[in-house]
């Protein structure tokens, strides 16, 4: 229930119809009263994996980062695994998927982790986040234009990786700093 | 230098001119030699400040967050001051002015933490973190349309806030996870 003042959407128009995202220019009410125009970019939203080889209570646990081309990031960088729900798809089982497409692992134990908005400024997209434990290794299988390389990764590389600059995706450094702090308990 | 097979933008049209936003749709050659149409949402990346209260280095120090309404995340969420970087600024320089418009603070040293891919599936967004210490208070200066509250956290509350949902945005969480694992040491 709203009141008539509460901000929030008053109209939208689609502007653009994607294939991953879609744009529209909704028209809000703002905390002050006012109505203004404010571009939206709609995203499904999506699931991410840090997936743990073996024990992830061991010494220093070791994960599963994929490396693959954006064009956005202009060229390789390493992340987890991830993608976009399909529609209607709980983010569970898109974690399951995604981990199985872009890895060929199966999991024994899925769990949430915590879920982002990546850049809420302008999208409404959300990160649904989690961990991958007691991992069975099977056969990959990538979308067409997908180009992914599977590069396991102790867990004291990766915090590295992040300090120097060499992993430059918010949720993956996220999803790492996360389990250095509260998963693993350290 | 690129060799005619790399990897890369072959073409680009703007499908969309916004205020903080464009869309273009870029050819693109795939690492398999390919060529394709990817939406990209061009922007111009931005500045995030995890400002510190008096000494960082003490029992739980206490940093500046901010409340605010984020029509995209249906509600006002916690984040960290941030903003966008202004055509030819340097990060540094929009993270001390961002920090002055949004907290009414200026800071004794502001040291660059980390830049990350907000979203790098569809967006070039970069954001570069910073952190200052040595704050001193004087007035906001907040633009037309940003409804901003300052809220002082201790370190422990605002992990706790990440752990139990409470902080949703992603550089915020990343922000503070980065500080507590690298920046204080621990």
């Amino acid at each position: 229930m709203t009141t008539p003042e509460a901000p929030g959407k008053v109209g939208s128009r689609r502007e653009y119809t994607g294939r991953v995202i879609n744009l529209d220019i909704d028209q809000v009410r703002f905390p002050n009263g006012k109505v203004g125009d404010l571009e939206i970019i709609r995203h499904s939203g999506a699931s991410a994996i840090i997936p743990f080889l073996g024990d992830p209570s061991g010494d220093d646990p070791q994960i599963l980062l994929i490396r693959q081309y954006r064009y956005a990031a202009d060229g390789f960088i390493y992340e987890i695994p991830a993608g976009r729900l399909e529609p209607g798809e709980p983010p569970v089982e898109c974690a399951v998927r995604e981990l199985r497409e872009e890895t060929g692992c199966t999991a024994e134990k899925m769990e949430h982790l915590y879920t982002m908005y990546t850049t809420p400024g302008f999208t409404d997209e959300k990160i649904h986040l989690f961990v991958a434990t007691g991992l069975v290794r099977g056969e990959s299988a990538l979308e067409a234009d997908e180009f992914v390389e599977v590069v396991p990764m102790q867990m004291s590389a990766a915090l590295k990786m992040i300090k120097d600059g060499t992993i430059t995706d918010a949720k993956t450094a996220l999803s790492i700093l996360y389990v250095a702090g509260f998963f693993l308990g350290r």
